[in-house]
């Protein structure tokens, strides 16, 4: 029990751990919902492409929990070889998922508390790390349905996970 | 002490209260960067104007917060009558600031995880009800990046909360 001086837990790792792969379930959703050679070329005001933008998310969320749980701690690397096909990024995007699952395993239950420097450059507790990790998914994605409905596609829903 | 087949709990209710108004404080930059007009007016593929995003945000954020704190269960209300100037809705998310501040305090260690019927239509535990009004304003405030880069103006960083 905690003390009633103590602040509440809001949430188990178990459930944050589906919290996140639903957001990702649905961010791959998006992926496949872009046309080829849109998802690789179509921008708006000068920002990235959508496949950029993954090549970010994959670059932090598999490298990330790593680190998170307890491997070496590298820097960031967004320069993914990924190619010019979506399957490439969906493969990728999977081989993540279960980078996620299996080093999910490893974290102990103090760890989320516990302050790190993500990348050797983000002071952290773990648990904002996670959340700054779906945080910026979910920022990204809504971009991508600014780009889906300027191309007259309609994406998937929001709620659905 | 949790016993050791009870998963670990990720953070604590203040930090996710934190974590959220770091959100609402962005997404108030976000507001404040807008020109008057578009803020109003701007569109892009058929999507609404960022104003009225702002007004399902702030018919969310109040009255769930009021309801996960033991208020009654009242219907959703996005029809909000802000008028044509920024100015009120800065105003009422300021208001919103408060009401979520000060009906936090009325919310029991064993809340977050008691399910409810969040507006009398979305079952959900109450962490799940935060994480989703956290979400969704992520996702809108993501789409108002695009609006504001379409309109060649640089939004606030999203990392600075």
């Amino acid at each position: 029990m905690t003390s009633k001086t103590t602040p509440s837990p809001v949430l188990n790792s178990d459930q944050l751990l589906e919290h996140w792969q639903g957001h990702r379930a649905l961010t791959r959703r998006v992926i496949e919902a872009f046309p080829e050679e849109a998802f690789f070329n179509h921008r708006i005001g000068g920002m990235r492409s959508f496949s950029d933008m993954c090549k970010e998310l994959i670059a932090i969320a598999g490298p990330g929990m790593k680190e998170i749980a307890g491997g070496p701690v590298k820097s960031m690397n967004e320069d993914l070889d990924l190619g010019t096909e979506k399957k490439n990024f969906l493969d990728a995007w999977d081989e993540t998922t279960e980078i996620i699952n299996r080093e999910w395993k490893k974290v102990s239950k103090d760890r989320f508390q516990e302050v790190i420097v993500n990348f050797g450059l983000y002071e952290t507790p773990v648990w904002g790390a996670i959340l700054y990790y779906i945080d910026n998914e979910i920022h990204h994605r809504g971009q991508a349905y600014v780009y889906l409905r300027d191309l007259g596609i309609e994406p998937p829903n929001f709620w659905e996970r």
